[in-house]
């Protein structure tokens, strides 16, 4: 899995017990996938202009150890699952070669509010990987 | 469950998209756990003064629906599984009786950093529910 | 000045100096500034209806005392000047008696993205304090 | 003025007017005096071993142009004022040349929660720009 996004962990981030915030994992696997889509061609916007949104159906996270300030956090992508409406990324959110946290999220892309297939290039391009 | 926690969506959690971003499902669940601890006469902060500390190990969060800002979310809160270190408690964030999403957390006890069993009163009262 | 929103301080709000990080002050103000309109039954929606939308220009914040975890913040807004295109409020963020910090925040109406007058009616309400 | 810190805006971090929302503009600034101290070789970690904690005394912001999602920002800072105690910092935001906001901090000193004077080696790093 290539790394795509990476950044200094955030004194705000980082809370009184010395670490980064859980919640914080999800904003950053956020920054993964939209720089993901875009180093495909493919950036959110131009899915939107296409009247095709997707959103977060399920995340998983699994921590392993903790990011603290003075890190920094980098974050590999790869796809785990494509299906007709949905897709399945894993990340791994890590400090150097330490890992602290897999997170899986399913995103079901949708026209209207409602599960539509993805379109048929842009799952060409999802089972490219 | 019972309510433990309860907040107007605010402006700050709505992205572009127009709904509460899906990072903010689980700052909502970690006021709810605090809350819920508090409700058991045992303050997150009396923990710490006992030198144990928890962390989140593990979450998983299912959406259903999107909370938007004008809409007040609430979240119950009980009890999944209690364990000899850890503790895993289900979240149901609302809007009213539309479920948003279900959040499950399993938390860790720590002792500089290590896992350490539950004290045995802080077992009695989380097998209490 | 009436007291418009209130909240519990969120543990994710304190930062590893175990105080309310202070770029929150801002989000509490603007919850404080959209609950203050719609207290005058001018809800931040019902501008935006009428194509009218407001941007913050210019904030000041200062500081007394601190805000911690386990404490609840109350703001107080009051408006302090109103111009043709613009609004200055003032905002008393507290915690019970104890002022934590003033902050003065100027907004400008826009249409388009242009400054605008406000529309008489609104200039009316926001006149009458 | 030096640049001490950049990084894109984050979806996070923009809300239902399509811009960043005012409060990160004090988080981005964070990011950036923490820069200028390392920068200085007194990282906020060597201040706090030496028991001299600073905090934000007061702040004031202007806005004169938004930062959207896609965009860079980068923080320029220098020193506007150094007294016994306190020090004020300018701060440039901006998207390539063109300004988003300046913002002018205010820090103090302090040790146990009360002023103290900046130590010697450290004041005359800060009179040396």
């Amino acid at each position: 899995m290539p790394e795509v996004w990476s950044a200094p962990v955030r004194f705000v981030e980082c809370d009184q017990q010395g670490v980064a915030f859980n919640a914080h994992y999800l904003v950053w696997a956020d920054e993964a996938v939209n720089a993901w889509w875009a180093a495909r061609g493919l950036p959110w916007q131009a899915l939107v202009e296409r009247g095709v949104e997707y959103f977060v159906k399920a995340s998983s996270l699994d921590w392993v150890s903790s990011a603290r300030y003075g890190e920094t956090v980098a974050v590999d992508v790869g796809p785990a699952a494509v299906g007709r409406t949905s897709l399945t990324l894993e990340f791994t959110v890590r400090v150097g070669d330490r890992t602290c946290c897999t997170v899986r999220t399913t995103y079901v892309a949708t026209v209207d509010g409602r599960p539509t297939p993805w379109p048929d290039d842009v799952r060409a391009l999802l089972s490219a990987g």
